[in-house]
């Protein structure tokens, strides 16, 4: 049922910006329009052309037995029938005069190649689908409220293990190990970063996570969970016994701001204001403004729209789901960051998903 | 100084097609030339330049401290200094008039975007850099060599511990395990595949590896390891106990032809060849073609140049260190798939890398 009324979004942009029909290409589009589900994000295993009376699942031999949705027209790729050739079939049987295809993932080739061998006009669409997927239906906040709540368990346990002399790396592989035995996965690589490490916004815990946990270290934790396709995101500040004063005051600084950011989610228009407030809020307090964005929407990927970025253009609506994770980051020094996956509810108030607690960490070792 | 001889290599294929300078976009030819480590294959965290005197590596705030390579001509992306007018720059500093670019991952929107904001005439190059890659080098043999036996060493381990009862996705689970536990990481997410599962080429245990190992089990392993960046990926068949006549005498057929097809990488001048033959030597002996190419590159990508396949136009080469997986895949009763990892050494002979025994292996359970 989903999948029709997505399908309709799709047919309704479509007639907006008077195509015909559309090529589908990104692999996460894909599935969200006909939960076909291939092995690998970095090839194209499948397309989609979405028209005003099918929708066209394009696979090849390896796949083409699984796919199991009669709301589908299957055509299979091989050798003799290419995908110009296929789509030539579609465009003619269906009349087709305009076909849409997604500029942010079409490679500049594989335009050239279809617009040499389909006799078709092509054109330029920009978050065709990536737009309808930033409003979340009920089964998609489900799914990211179980991840959420995934993570939540999974970090509270994973915490009351850490133990001195534990790695970064070895920390983000119990998170892992814990998520994955679980039935669940990882969606991102965790970034696990000790004292001046965490200062690194992106610290690569994997490539560099060599640190060891020691009394008074203070442990950044990001990570998220997959569950059913869906992603969560989750930042939380650990420490062992004390921490400085310093660290202790940015902490609440920081936890205020996020706090705040979270309640501007309800208050404002734009996602460009909550960003702005929340870094002028930080700003105020004496801190340096953090070198990322204040959020970012999440669902089938770790990043999609909206932004909650200076530069986005988004206005804040019922059924997104967003980041808000302000940070504060001392080089040399220790960095902190706060973060929480947000759903903006039916009356456009914030609702935190991940639930576990804000306040600081306490690691007994 | 490896780094040194592959940005000669890339002004070498200017020289050839005309170019001043190129745009280097995808992630993996940016890590190949120039070192750099983002966190994410899915993001543009950097982009790189080669120009006739200078290596230009582009990346935001996140990243720009940990850049640490004194070849590189360092520019920071900033909201004030966007990506084209770093490109206009360059550019003009340098005397650009034409600038390549890799049309196999720059999607038609970046280059829209590109050719509307930046003064250079943009030329489409292929496989620029990826050609490039298709020859491995002493340290990139070694790399992979190493992934190999990492794999081998798992394989035998985790073959030894299975159990009855255990399901496909464990199987899956406890390579994986495995693997980080030894420093290594997964290559991609391991094929698991029991008994009928086996006929589907590309079985997505994740999601569907529910089947348990019983008595009489035929189990598919195809698995890689990750090892400093570089893949091996090997398949192989595991038997509970003693198989049917019918699976015995596929098997083989089978190994007969994986073995016939890695000698041909040695008298043979096309890969074409080497998959036509091979295909043939099955056919003949009743079984039918399969679904997918005879073997493909990899390297820093599982899948990479050159194609082991019929529409292949590649040569074989020294260097060159490729999959050979011919499968026998009869639907609704058992597939089998056995490949190894093969480097074509400097007199042009295939050597195996990945070298578990290919015998069927038999678990005691």
């Amino acid at each position: 049922m989903a999948a029709i009324s997505r399908i309709d979004l799709v047919r309704s942009e479509l007639e907006k910006l008077d195509l015909d029909a559309c090529l589908i290409s990104q692999h996460h589009n894909i599935f969200y329009l006909t939960a076909f589900q291939g092995l690998s994000e970095q090839e194209r295993e499948a397309w989609c052309v979405v028209t005003k009376e099918k929708i066209y699942l394009i696979t090849d031999g390896r796949y083409i037995d699984s796919v199991d949705n009669s709301n589908l027209t299957i055509r299979e790729l091989t050798a003799e029938n290419a995908l110009p050739k296929i789509l030539s079939g579609i465009i003619k049987e269906e009349k087709v005069t305009s076909l849409g295809f997604e500029a942010e993932d079409l490679t500049y080739h594989e335009y050239s190649y279809f617009k040499k061998n389909a006799a078709v006009s092509l054109k330029e669409t920009r978050r065709l689908v990536s737009g309808i997927r930033e409003k979340k239906d009920d089964e998609e906040i489900a799914a990211i409220t179980e991840a959420c709540r995934i993570m939540d368990q999974c970090l509270k346990e994973v915490s009351g293990a850490i133990s001195l002399g534990q790695t970064e790396r070895e920390i983000a592989l119990t998170i892992e190990w814990w998520l994955k035995q679980h039935g669940s996965d990882l969606a991102f690589d965790p970034i696990v970063a000790i004292n001046e490490h965490a200062a690194i916004p992106h610290f690569n815990t994997k490539a560099d996570g060599d640190t060891k946990v020691t009394a008074g270290a203070v442990i950044l934790i990001d990570c998220g969970a997959l569950n059913n396709h869906y992603m969560s995101d989750i930042t939380r500040m650990l420490v062992v016994g004390k921490p400085t004063a310093e660290f202790s005051q940015a902490y609440q600084a920081l936890l205020e701001a996020q706090e705040i950011a979270i309640q501007l989610l309800g208050e404002k228009q734009h996602y460009k204001n909550v960003d702005l407030m929340t870094r002028a809020f930080l700003e105020k307090k004496g801190y340096p403004s953090y070198a990322h964005s204040t959020g970012h929407g999440l669902g089938l990927e770790i990043h999609e729209g909206p932004k909650v970025a200076l530069n986005s253009k988004d206005t804040i609506q019922p059924g997104h789901i967003v980041t808000i994770e302000p940070g504060i980051y001392l080089k040399g020094k220790f960095g902190i960051r706060i973060e929480d996956t947000v759903v903006i509810d039916e009356t456009g108030q914030p609702r935190c998903l991940t639930l576990s607690p804000k306040a600081l960490i306490p690691i007994s070792v």
